[in-house]
């Protein structure tokens, strides 16, 4: 069955039937002008876009991943703040002739990513397009957040996981890898196509007050590191060597560091922690995979650090969405 | 200049400095991966999609007159509820070649209805797409929020403004008229191209805990009550005499009734009242355009009654986006 079959209106009455019993602190759900919902005082609100053939090709990514991967965005926005995330309203743009297979698997993959983290869907809009576009924006509330602005010279950086396996997986995929592959393509294809949001990771941060400065690596550590900087006015310096590359990624990539340099989508945090701090940082390594890649420093330059201790300019390239 | 000669990161700065000095309540704003905003317990979330060529055509909607109506869908929500507007996250996608100077236009509307409604803008997200899509959230508070199933028997049915105007206006639009036309098509026009959220009303509506059930006109009046006789259990008598009907719309439209009832995008609230309430609800008829319309009932079925008090079963036809 298409959806301009089963009409608007029986589109959102299965979400609701689906999302029925509502859900923590979701007082009116959907079916109303608006969610009522109960509200922390410390409100975090992030928004995110997937577009189709910008950020996914439809034919290529299992609608249940993609359901996944559209609150997992967001969420890992939420543990870039230290937050834990408390609801979800979905915007979704459909062509008519769409498969309500599809939707259903979409819906099936965002509904798992919403009960694995807590997340209670409070409300949407439905509309018809051309091409697939995906609206997120998710609340949450933090005790204590971690902004952008934070770092100071002498911070320790660190990153979470490995970086550059999701852009090498979406590259695999472009050339005609299959998900559900296993071995090294299937690790990268992974991570491409159903990241992991870092909320445990950005809570105990910001929990124990162990991060200064925060931020989620979706554009790339060279874009999102320039961020941090410029939010918080100084530089840094990566060491190359040290940046935390998957066996998978040396395996497939020709060049695996511009991948974790450049490629964005890794959904990992990027965080400073100040050298007070250091020893409480190093301790979550035994719950956490966590790598120390450099420093913050005074000069407001960004600079790569190679094996000899040779210093240039880190290039700063990062996904451009309009070409 | 285009958007793809400015890029990505240079529309979001462009943004961010044109809302320096974030508003009420926003701790974080735009800059950061979550915005932090002081969030009241009663919190309302809802959120609207506009997408080209199926809510509005680029080449005949002034964007300007587009980005105030973009947040104005999002107001009529909030009002429905009784709420307060307090902050709205934008998301965009656009192609790569929209004119900046559209884009400017567009945020300076929908900065305009922010101030007008109050509002701060805590932030986004911008992608680029082959068709323009706006995806706009709002929280709102609400001291006593107003549901669309508190009716029952016995209340009874008003409606703000009058309605039909907008479905003669976008009809109007379609046929060759253009904004800034003076008389009778102008209104009809402007009814459509720039809607006016009646948050005012809904508050007073709310507050004084007249309405027991709300819900705003954007599918059409016959749809929209078919919402609340649902949620509410319940059935209506419409008198159709009393369908408030502008002096433009009998002039211009074929058939001004039928545009009352299924042309939906009024944006005008449909409130029901216990006749404990009807003194004070007329008593606000000094201050704001209402008309009662007709009555909740028992019986579950929706009828429209005539001239001649001959009852039929009102057609339930709204607006279909998958088609």
């Amino acid at each position: 069955m298409l959806l301009k079959d089963l009409g608007e209106r029986g589109v959102i009455s299965r979400i609701r039937r689906q999302w029925a019993g509502g859900g923590h602190g979701v007082v009116l759900g959907i079916g109303d002008d608006a969610a009522l919902v109960r509200g922390p005082k410390n409100l975090l609100i992030t928004t995110d876009l997937l577009i189709e053939d910008v950020d996914f090709r439809q034919a290529l990514h299992p609608p249940r991943l993609l359901g996944r991967k559209a609150l997992s965005v967001n969420l890992s926005d939420i543990a870039a703040m230290g937050g834990r995330p408390l609801h979800a309203v979905l915007g979704l743009a459909l062509p008519g002739a769409t498969e309500l297979a599809w939707l259903e698997a979409f819906l099936d993959g965002f509904r798992e990513a919403a009960r694995r983290s807590g997340v209670a869907l409070a409300g949407g809009d439905i509309s018809a397009s051309r091409q697939v576009m995906i609206a997120v924006t998710v609340t949450g509330k933090a005790a204590s957040v971690v902004p952008r602005s934070g770092a100071r010279p002498g911070d320790a950086l660190f990153v979470s996981g490995t970086l550059g396996d999701a852009a090498q997986g979406r590259k695999l995929l472009e050339a005609g890898h299959r998900p559900g592959e296993k071995g090294a393509a299937g690790r990268l294809l992974r991570a491409f196509l159903d990241p992991s949001p870092r909320l445990e990771l950005g809570a105990a941060l910001a929990g124990g007050k162990i991060s200064a400065a925060m931020i989620d690596l979706s554009d790339g550590l060279s874009v999102d590191l320039a961020h941090i900087c410029e939010e918080s006015g100084v530089g840094a310096e990566i060491d190359l060597g040290r940046i935390p590359l998957s066996p998978a990624l040396r395996r497939l990539s020709d060049d695996p560091l511009d991948a974790a340099l450049n490629g964005g989508e890794d959904f990992e945090l990027l965080f400073a922690v100040r050298p007070a701090n250091l020893g409480r940082a190093l301790a979550l390594g035994e719950r956490f995979k966590i790598t120390r890649i450099g420093r913050i420093t005074r000069d407001t330059k960004i600079l790569a650090v190679d094996a000899a201790g040779r210093r240039r300019p880190l290039k700063i390239k990062g996904y451009e969405h309009f070409r």
